[in-house]
């Protein structure tokens, strides 16, 4: 899954930079910046043989980052170490940030994350998104975004970029929010809602969980098949470390695969599709629990995802035989679907994510005996997000910091 | 779907290319071969222009490709054109080719493909393969490759490398047979069986399928997925160009994929997979016809693959209920199991190649049926590959030749 030799390699935001002597310092640049963010503190001459260029032409690049307020020397090396000392680079802890949000369907978050990979600032409002109108709720996260900058700039901190995670599917463009059913949004421009003085992205929350999971899970491989639910169920794919869209960025709807082909009608035009057995509303149903739809009717009970995650997790503990019965039957069901999901992907592992993380005690082993059972072989692992919920709006920010580190000559025009 | 800015790009043979000046002209001149090979003929300056080099820096790279026969000088272009007249530059048809070969369960084939794509040499051997051990076959297989490759030779070519297509699942190392069941063939490390003096790659038939049909297909977009059959049923995905492969290699496993989760125990350890409704076995017993299982018991019919392909084509076109029948059905749990592909990976379409593109007609209305059914908005469109049969066996030679295509320098040592 890598580019043809002779294509030019486009950036984290897209841009293609030409196979020139200006494209092959702004990668080298970049070189720099992710062997200190990962390895750091290192001094120039350790950045220089962990990325293959001279000292010389290292110690340029990272005078250029300094001066950007990208890198910062922390002093001499502490003497134990072996060799001349040298000034130790760190990346800054001030500087451009990385704000996320995310609209959820019963709360708004927003979240600014360093170059470091630190949340400095934080946000949250709590009430239900469903049904309605799209401007409303945006002018809401726009207030939240405005007030997350402000904490971050008084850090010292700037924002690089905004990138918005939502329940529902986004176009390649990155900003059309094509179909959120749990919002009731279709066909809508998230991006001329949101502040225009920050160039914003929109992804599916999914994919946001997806890179959050790849970028700071713990020791999470770089091809995988990482599974979420909010409401519904989704799932992305990660191949080669990337993120796998799809033609029309569609891509991971898992939650419409068959499971049983003549099973109940979806919403999605199919029948039997997986929501159908483990998606919220179902496993609520099964368990002959009250489902959000039922709560909505009679306008009460169950406000948040949490709500039905907790409720269901509670009960789950107690040993309460329908919901425990209920789990068990969405853990088959997300056992066939994964089984030809890893039939046609080969990921090394499965992550299961967001809510279901929460609920992994109780889906995990109907689901490892189907995705066992139906492999010859050892079966494809299946691990347990620990970012759970967080997972999409780390995702979000940290999106906007790896799009500086991947191309930190963007930001010289800014500073 | 592409690598971060940060890495050193792998070429086609997944040798890493370091940033450098020299890497840098390695993917210049293989820019220059892929505008020669798409475009051409074409002059030096219209070369420049199209991968915006200078003409100068152009020139130096076209006469090193000249000198390693890969580009050759057709002489003044026609004066009918505008501006100055420069020598016409095309791919050469001497110098490297590729070989490419396939072990059919009934037939064994080789072919070489010269640098501007035409079959320049084949040669076919018919006769089971199945449950024979792989070191006579193999053998046998040498001797068609060392005589597609004298014949090549008296050509003015030579071979640049062996690609050989199995129907089984290969490793990631490119040489060893991890499992092809209608071979029987277990843990095999073909590459050792090969000749020494051709580098040889291995693969499974149905990546050198979706690889054909990518290079040589009707307008085939960068994101498809490739369907084919020979006795099982299976698939490649591309992805912005590139071959998904999968953690293992064993990506594209849509035969078992579970359609009727309760289904019939398969081979593969799972019940009810897609093979057990739309394999070659599973059409032939749901239409009355005799199974090669049961020819192979009374010694006798069905021999190769495209008599099973052919008897049901012609007994289709006549008319005959039970085969008419057997395809719907078959076509029906194809179109499940897409419906699952389909949304897990959102391609641009779905390409029918191999021994499906011949039972096309019968296979996809309800094919078509189930997948537009099962979704809302516009299905996900289904074409049928013209290139058949053929596709492994091109795809192969077609893999040595865009390898030298991609990183020209590599002949550099040989010439």
């Amino acid at each position: 899954m890598t580019a043809p030799l002779h294509e030019a390699r486009p950036t984290a935001n897209g841009r293609a930079l030409p196979d020139t002597q200006q494209g092959m310092r702004r990668r080298n640049l970049a070189r720099v910046m992710h062997a200190v963010s990962a390895e750091g503190p290192l001094s120039r001459a350790a950045v220089a043989s962990r990325i293959g260029l001279t000292r010389a032409a290292v110690s340029t690049l990272v005078d250029e980052l300094v001066r950007w307020g990208l890198l910062e020397e922390l002093g001499p090396e502490r003497p134990s170490r072996v060799g001349r000392p040298g000034s130790a680079l760190a990346v800054s802890g001030s500087g451009p940030c990385g704000i996320g949000a995310e609209v959820g369907v019963d709360h708004l978050a927003v979240c600014a994350v360093d170059l470091r990979g630190e949340v400095r600032a934080r946000a949250v409002r709590h009430g239900a998104n469903r049904g309605r109108a799209p401007k409303p709720v945006v002018d809401e996260l726009s207030a939240l975004v405005r007030r997350v900058a402000a904490d971050a700039e008084r850090e010292g901190l700037w924002p690089a970029g905004l990138a918005v995670a939502v329940p529902g599917l986004v176009a390649r463009d990155g900003h059309t929010v094509v179909h959120a059913p749990n919002l009731d949004w279709h066909g809508t421009d998230l991006g001329a809602l949101l502040p225009a003085d920050l160039p914003p992205t929109v992804d599916n929350e999914a994919n946001f969980g997806a890179l959050a999971e790849l970028w700071l899970g713990d020791a999470t491989p770089p091809d995988f098949l990482h599974v979420s639910a909010e409401i519904g169920i989704g799932a992305a794919v990660v191949v080669d470390g990337q993120l796998l869209r799809g033609k029309r960025g569609f891509a991971g709807e898992l939650g419409h695969v068959p499971v049983h082909p003549e099973g109940p009608d979806c919403a999605c035009g199919g029948r039997g599709c997986l929501e159908q057995y483990a998606g919220e509303e179902a496993v609520l149903r099964a368990a002959g629990l009250e489902t959000r739809e039922e709560a909505v009717l009679r306008a009460a009970g169950l406000e948040t995802r949490e709500d039905a995650v907790g409720l269901l997790a509670r009960r789950a503990g107690e040993d309460h035989e329908g919901v425990r019965r209920a789990l068990h039957d969405a853990g088959t069901a997300l056992g066939i679907a994964l089984t030809g999901a890893v039939n046609l992907l080969d990921p090394e592992t499965v992550v299961l994510g967001g809510a279901l993380a929460g609920l992994a005690p109780w889906l995990l082993p109907s689901l490892e005996t189907e995705l066992a059972g139906r492999t010859t072989g050892p079966a494809c692992p299946v691990t347990v997000s620990r970012l759970g919920p967080e997972g999409p709006l780390l995702g979000a920010a940290h999106s906007v910091v790896r799009a500086v580190l991947d191309d930190p000559a963007t930001v010289a025009e800014r500073v």
